[in-house]
Order: C-alpha cells, then structure tokens, then sequence
C-alpha cells in the first residue's frame, strides 16, 4: 500500500488511519507547487487532478477522495475497528466524511489556505465558519469522537480542524472543538503522524525559502 | 420515508433515485430563503444546518448529506440497483460522491448561484471549472454512465450539472458530458424529476416576484 501526501495535507488523515491500524505502508511526499514527488515522478501522470491523498492498494488500484480511501483503509485493517460496518453506522460515518469534506476542507479551509485567493474570496470562506462550527461544537459538546469510539472521521476532521492555526479562526472559540482536538493529540498514533508532517511542512517551506509562519517555530 | 427538498437544488438527486425505485415517499418543500417548509415548519428546527436534502427514513432516523442519503437509497431499494453492493464497487461510488460534492457542487456551484457572493468569489470559481470539467469529461468519454450502470451518483451529478444552466458555463464545450446529460435526460425517472422541480421552482420565483431566467421560459 502506498500513499501518496503533502506535509499538513488532508491526506494527513490516511497517515493516522494507518498508524492506527499499525499498517505497513510506503508513503511517498508529493509537493503541492511543482507536483513532483519524492520518488521522482511527475503527481499529475498518477492522479490527473493533482490532489492528494492518493492510495495507491496492494492490488494496484489508484484510489482517490478522502471519503472513499478512508473507509477502504478501515476496511483493509478490520482489527483497528476505524470505521463502522453494520448500515446503520455506515451511514453515519459517511454523513460526517461528507459534512468535513464538503462544508469544512471545502468551503472554508481551501480559499483560507490558498495563497493565490482574493482577499474577497478568503472573506467569503471565513464568514461560512461560524454557523458551520457552532453546529459542530453542539454535535461534539461532551463526546471524544464523531462516533462511539475513534473512526476515520476523527482523523478527517483532525486534519481539517488543524488547518485553524495558520487561518483567522480561533477554535478556542469553540471550546467543544478545542477539547476534542486536544483529546485526539493525546492518541499517539494522532500525534506521530503530526509531528513527522509538520517536520515534513518546515522543511519544505525552508526548501522554497519561504518564512516560517508562528506556528513553525 | 420523507425528504426535505428546494425546487432543483442538490436534493434533486433523491427524488430521481426515488423515482428510479419506484419508491412511495412524500416530499416536503423547503423555502431555501425563509427555510419554511411547504407543511409549515421550520426547516432550521428540522436540520440544524438548514441545508437540504434531509431524509427522514421510515424509522424516524434524521438523515443528512447527499453521500449518506444516496447510498442508503440505493440499499433501501435493492431491487431498483442503484448502488454497487461489492466493497470494489462500493469505493468507486464514494469515490464519485465525494468529487462530485467537494470538488464541483461546493467548490465550483455553490458560489456561482449564489446571488450574496460577490464578483471575485464568483471569478475564483469559475476559475476552477476548466479543470475539474476537463478531467470528469476524459473520465465520462464514451460512457453513458459513471459506473458501469446507471447509480445514485448520476442523479447527482445530473443535478449539479444541470445548474450549469444559469451560470457562465458552457456545458457544450465539453461534448462528453453534454451527451451524457442528454442521455440521462432521457430516462423518464430524471425527466419526470427535473420537470416537476422546474415547475416549482418556476412558482417560487414567481411568489417571490423575481424575474424568470431566460432557461425557465
């Protein structure tokens, strides 16, 4: 099994599903400017759209999304129990792969991280956050995880929410947000796949010579 | 079963599966500006994001978020085979509802109708169409469907696709995806979904006293 990631990317997600599945797997670093990657290929000739995470399956199949390689990852490593598998969870667990991706990485996260965006276009995203996050705060007031016990969707919306601390959004604000974020740091499978990626993140950004935000250092 | 709807919005999707199923359900219309259901409630009460669609399934389960809905339809419904039901099959499905929801219904769609959003939200959306669209009409070359038979991901894609009617985007520059269109416009489920949602949605401008597009008349 290979994946295919960017440092802090969202296919941070995948690496934490994997170590908590104690899964063996190659993983390969793609720069999100030049689509390189760290084995020498062109990012674009493997995935046309460019976007990581790609999982790359002991069978040879290419897979792609956030919604549909994190079950496949469940899936795979069914002791680490990371994912429901009656309908009824199944459901549930796919409601929240969805809401992280569509109305958090998509509509909020992308424009407030994209250095290329208007500041209009950046105003636009941050002002959907509010609604957005107050909803999820009611949703994880008093609860560890999305669902009964740690899933997918934990390491999804960890990946996602993480993004808060280079963007105008204070999860303190939301302190529902801030205790399970930093409840799921304290899992060490959560906090190894951080802190290889963040040291991942500075030395890319010092291999462009681009400044260390506060965060970094 | 009963779904929340707004007159050609993405829960379009779900009454084509309906449909496609043969399925009894009732429909409760949403004002996607008052959030007043056509049963006089208040939508906002019903799902706290206030977004359709919203399936309330016959055991009273609240459901949200087209990626959880489809599929559940599909599985209520075996017969009417709408989903894939072999892990293989079933991750190409999510794989089509998650690109489908994160990288053309919330990156491309939402902003470009909406009426609030301003001109640079709209130019950095639009920016991103060429791209996506090109990719998805390689994938769609030949093909009548997403899948190798019709599934709940084209009743999604057919939804969102169809907005391009009333955006700056050209469908007919992509003759791989208006064929396709065309022949899912041709299947009396989507034909006889779209044209009762175009009705109400003409009667909703009209109550609202807003001026018709030229697409509406």
């Amino acid at each position: 099994m290979k994946l295919y990631f960017s440092p802090l990317a969202c296919s941070l997600a995948t690496r934490i599903a994997l170590y908590e599945a104690g899964a063996e797997a190659q993983f390969v670093e793609v720069d999100g400017k030049t689509k390189r990657t760290s084995d020498d290929s062109d990012f674009q000739r493997i995935s046309g759209l460019g976007m990581v995470p790609v999982l790359v399956a002991d069978d040879g199949r290419v897979l792609a999304e956030n919604a549909a390689i994190l079950p496949f990852v469940a899936d795979r490593f069914p002791a680490a129990a990371l994912a429901p598998t009656d309908p009824e969870g199944r459901t549930r667990l796919h409601q929240w792969l969805s809401f992280i991706g569509t109305e958090l990485h998509k509509t909020i996260f992308v424009p407030l991280l994209d250095e290329t965006a208007p500041e209009a276009v950046k105003a636009y995203a941050l002002a959907r956050a509010p609604k957005r996050l107050d909803w999820l705060a009611t949703k994880l007031e008093g609860r560890s995880y999305l669902l009964d016990t740690p899933s997918v969707a934990d390491a999804y919306l960890f990946a996602v929410l993480n993004w808060s601390a280079v963007t105008a959004i204070q999860l303190r604000n939301w302190p529902a947000l801030a205790a399970y974020m930093k409840n799921l740091h304290a899992r060490p499978a959560f906090a190894r796949a951080f802190e290889e990626e963040k040291a991942l993140w500075i030395a890319e950004l010092q291999r462009r010579g681009q400044p260390l935000p506060a965060i970094a250092v």
